[in-house]
C-alpha cells in the first residue's frame, strides 16, 4: 500500500468550536475536518495539525497533515472536502509532501493577529470575531510594550497553566500594534507560543494602555516567570492565527 | 403627558433573524427592539420600522423611529439599548425628531449593496454574508444590464407575489456593479423597491453573466411585466439594506 502524505491548508471561523484538537466536551475543527476526510478515504484516518487552538479562536491559515491511503488528486481533495464541509471550515490548499514533513515540527514559526474593535459601539458584523473595548487605547503605549517583547525571553509569565511544555523560552521575531480604521490590530510574530500566549500579551497591553500596569514592569514578569504581573487574558474572540512559515 | 418623537439608526447582522417585521414564526429584529425599548421605559411602545427586510437580510443603516413615553437623553438611549441588545444588533444613534416624522414615509430613497463572493473557494469569514459564487461572473454584461435597470419603469415583473402595493412603477437612480478584490458589489438606489425586487435583479444579472438571459430580455420584462422573463431571487445572505434617504 502506498501512502503519501499531503499537507492540507485551512481556514475557519473559531466560534462554533471547541478548538482545533479532538477533546471529549464539544466538536473542534480537528475531528469535524478528520469525519470528513473518513467519508471520501472511507477508512479511519489520523490528522495532525500544526497548532492546538483554543476554543472561538480562528485561523486564516492553518495547516494540517494526514497519510492518505490511495491517491486523490490534490483538486479532488480540495473540492470533495468543500463540497461537504460546515461552511465555517474552507479547505485552501492542498498539496503533496515528503514522509518526513510534519504540519507542527516543520513549522519554523507562526503568526498571530489580534483585532481589537475601539470604538463607542459593538458592531453586528464583527460579533466575536474582535475584542470590542469602548475606551480610547493608546496605540503608543502598547508599541512600547510590544518592543519588550520582540526577542528571546523565557514568557513562562505570559503563559496559562494549561501549558505542556516544560521549556518555556521563545523567540518574538515581530510584535506591533497598528490602528486601522476603527480597530487596533496587534500582530506577534515568534518561533513558537506558549499556552495562552498571544491572550496574555493582549491582556496585558490593554491593562498597560489603561494605566494599570507600567511597561517597565514587563521586565519583571520576564525576571520573576510571575503570572500575576502580567495583564488579564484577553478573550478568544480577537485571536487569528495568520500565517504559519515553514 | 409629553411625548417626544425618536429616530433609532441602527445595524445588524440579519442571519438570526426573520427580518424586521414582527411576525408569528420567527424571532425578528422589530419584536428584539420593541422588547428593549420596552424594558427600558417600563411600558408598552410601538415601533415604527424605515422597511421591511426579508429573513436573513442584513442592514448597514436601518431607521425606525418611535414616541417616548417621557424623555431618556438620546446618549443615555443609545447606551441603554445597546447595553442589553443581542450583540447581532447595534443602536448607532438616536435624535429627536419633528412629531410628523416618519421612519417610512420621510424617507425620498434607498441603497441597498448585495455582494457576491466569487472565488473558487467559499470563505468561512464570509459564511451568511454573500451569495458565493464559484464560476467567474461577466461584470462588463452585468453593467450592461444595470444601466437597463436604471430609471423610471414598472418594476412589477421583478417583483414576487408577496408584494403589498398596487403602483409598482419606481425610479432607478443608480444602479451598478464593480469587482472588489474577490467580491462583486451591486449597488442600486431607488425612490423604493418592491417585495423581494433587489434579490431578483441580482439573480437576473447571475442568468445574464451566466448566458441563460440576454440583456435585450430585460425591455420585455418591463412591458410584459412577466417575472417568469426574468431571472431567479438571490440568497438574501448578500443583501445590505445600505442607506437610507431622509
Amino acid at each position: 500500500m502506498s501512502m503519501s502524505r499531503v499537507l492540507l491548508k485551512i481556514s475557519y471561523l473559531g466560534t462554533n468550536y471547541h478548538g482545533w484538537q479532538v477533546q471529549p466536551n464539544g466538536v473542534t475543527v480537528q475531528e469535524t475536518l478528520q469525519s470528513k476526510l473518513e467519508q471520501i478515504y472511507k477508512t479511519k484516518l489520523s490528522l495532525t495539525g500544526c497548532s492546538r487552538t483554543d476554543a472561538g479562536v480562528h485561523a486564516n491559515e492553518f495547516y494540517c497533515h494526514f497519510d492518505q491511503p490511495f491517491n486523490i488528486k490534490e483538486e479532488g481533495i480540495i473540492k470533495g472536502l468543500n463540497s461537504v464541509l460546515p461552511k465555517d471550515i474552507a479547505v485552501l490548499s492542498a498539496e503533496r509532501v515528503d514522509d518526513d514533513f510534519h504540519s507542527r515540527y516543520s513549522a519554523k514559526g507562526k503568526n498571530y493577529i489580534y483585532r481589537i474593535l475601539n470604538a463607542p459601539q459593538h458592531d453586528p458584523f464583527r460579533n466575536n470575531r474582535v475584542w470590542h473595548i469602548e475606551r480610547k487605547l493608546n496605540v503608543d503605549l502598547i508599541n512600547e510594550f510590544c518592543k519588550k517583547i520582540c526577542g528571546t525571553h523565557d514568557f513562562y509569565g505570559f503563559s496559562s497553566s494549561g501549558r505542556t511544555v516544560t521549556d518555556t523560552v521563545r523567540t518574538v521575531t515581530e510584535c506591533f500594534a497598528e490602528r486601522k480604521n476603527d480597530e487596533i490590530i496587534l500582530s506577534i510574530s515568534a518561533d513558537g507560543f506558549l499556552y495562552n500566549m498571544v491572550r496574555i500579551i493582549v491582556g496585558t497591553a490593554v491593562d498597560i494602555s489603561d494605566g494599570k500596569i507600567d511597561v517597565s514592569q514587563i521586565d519583571k514578569v520576564f525576571e520573576t516567570k510571575e503570572r500575576s504581573l502580567a495583564g488579564i487574558t484577553a478573550p478568544p474572540d480577537g485571536l487569528y492565527l495568520n500565517k504559519v512559515f515553514y
